[in-house]
């Protein structure tokens, strides 16, 4: 299985310190040798790295560990395959531009028997099971908000808890997906979480020998949150997610959380209907 | 002004010696400051580094410059901000899935009063005239072509020819476009290109004080094609393009050349109606 980190802030910051520990997983604490990517969003735009290397020999890793790039959302993820062959256009974070914004998604799980009818704008690049449910992911929400815009995460975010419980019957489908401005955090099987905020702690990492004092890099009013597969630091509370559980993030804070029961049988949702009456 | 640059290659070939001559443009020996980036296909995928700062002082453009990353086909642009703000998401390449590809593009020029009318999934991030336009042209490539996969390069060719050149009546368009596949390039104003094959030369940049061997770093049947705002290195046979032409570069060969007139007035294309009536 992969896995996911994301953080959260309030205010832009590095993820240097939190990406070396994870990072590790790519092939030196963690048998997660198959590729790995990030995914920064700040005030100015979205960029992505993604690398076929394992991630802790990967000289772009290396790149990432030693230059800071300073984000308000970030996803990153380390991959072991399971479906998909080891190679760049199977590496996540995914990305889609959908109604101007950058969305991006990254997955750990394996989803069987799912094969989506997809529109040609949401058909994936790679073979991956992950990349395909990120499309029907969007073409789901597209299919659901009339409009240009993209809806408020309120909005957003009972109908996202509803598709990853669809989703997840087909199997593990632990993920992260963010516009940049809310990080959606589903759980399937295992997902930890954690908020920082000012006293800020001496913490150690779990997977290398180094240790940061975080009031030093923050002040007192920055606030972020944290999720990944298993907690990245000693000294911390750390809490698993429950399966089932969505959580969203924004400013650093969680500011929803939900459990969503499939509803059966699968009905044509109202926001197509909405939207073909226009 | 921007400035661009192509490689299109039989096999995968690193670009670290024309991206070190290219890249210092990027505030060195061209004022092109306002950000850049490059793009790489190769058999495994896509990935693209972009950065708001200058090419030619950024850490990551040094990174590029000296970790070779082997592909096939390969765009890169410096930025000289004409609209749009100075920040990551008015940066080219951008990129965009369509059909199953991972699709980039990049542009020199200005185009005015162009304010095209697009759906959502066409929409752009940014701020640019450029990124509008590249939106505008696989909307137009959606319309006119029926079925869930990417057109041969043959059909495509003629219609981007057409539809470049009624973008052109907006202002400057010279720009480069790929799949992975087949690189477009379009000379609005200002482009040249090159063949590159055996019996290879000894070059020199016209940037820096740098030269290669070309010979040692190919092998008998090896070919490409380069394409750049202005021509990278001495030595070489570089050529103008005509305004208004389009060439398509296929594994090292320049494989198809049009220029098209536009037609007036406007009409819908037939692809449109063939779709419609499916």
């Amino acid at each position: 299985m992969c896995q996911l980190f994301a953080l959260n802030s309030n205010a832009p910051s590095a993820v240097t310190f939190s990406f070396t520990g994870f990072s590790s997983r790519g092939g030196s604490t963690g048998d997660h040798a198959d590729g790995w990517g990030v995914a920064f969003h700040g005030e100015g735009g979205c960029r992505v790295f993604i690398d076929d290397s394992p991630a802790s020999r990967s000289p772009l890793a290396a790149f990432l560990r030693e230059h800071p790039i300073r984000a308000t959302s970030v996803l990153a993820h380390i991959r072991k395959a399971t479906q998909g062959a080891v190679q760049l256009s199977n590496c996540h974070p995914f990305q889609r531009q959908w109604r101007g914004r950058q969305w991006v998604f990254c997955h750990n799980g394996d989803l069987k028997s799912f094969a989506p009818l997809l529109d040609a704008k949401y058909r994936p690049v790679g073979s991956t099971d992950s990349e395909a449910a990120f499309g029907w992911l969007l073409q789901q929400l597209d299919l659901r908000f009339a409009g240009a815009a993209v809806p408020p995460w309120q909005d957003l975010a009972p109908e996202i808890a509803e598709l990853a419980a669809r989703l997840g019957e087909h199997g593990t489908f632990n993920f992260l997906l963010t516009d940049g401005q809310a990080i959606y955090a589903h759980c399937s099987t295992r997902l930890h979480w954690l908020l920082r905020r000012h006293p800020f702690a001496h913490v150690r990492l779990v997977d290398t020998d180094l240790s940061l004092d975080l009031s030093v890099a923050n002040g007192p009013g920055d606030r972020m949150a944290l999720v990944a597969t298993e907690p990245l630091t000693h000294d911390e509370p750390w809490q698993a997610m429950a399966p089932g559980e969505l959580f969203v993030f924004v400013d650093g804070e969680r500011v929803w959380q939900g459990r969503h029961v499939p509803r059966a049988p699968v009905q044509v949702p109202t926001g197509f209907r909405l939207r073909m009456a226009i």
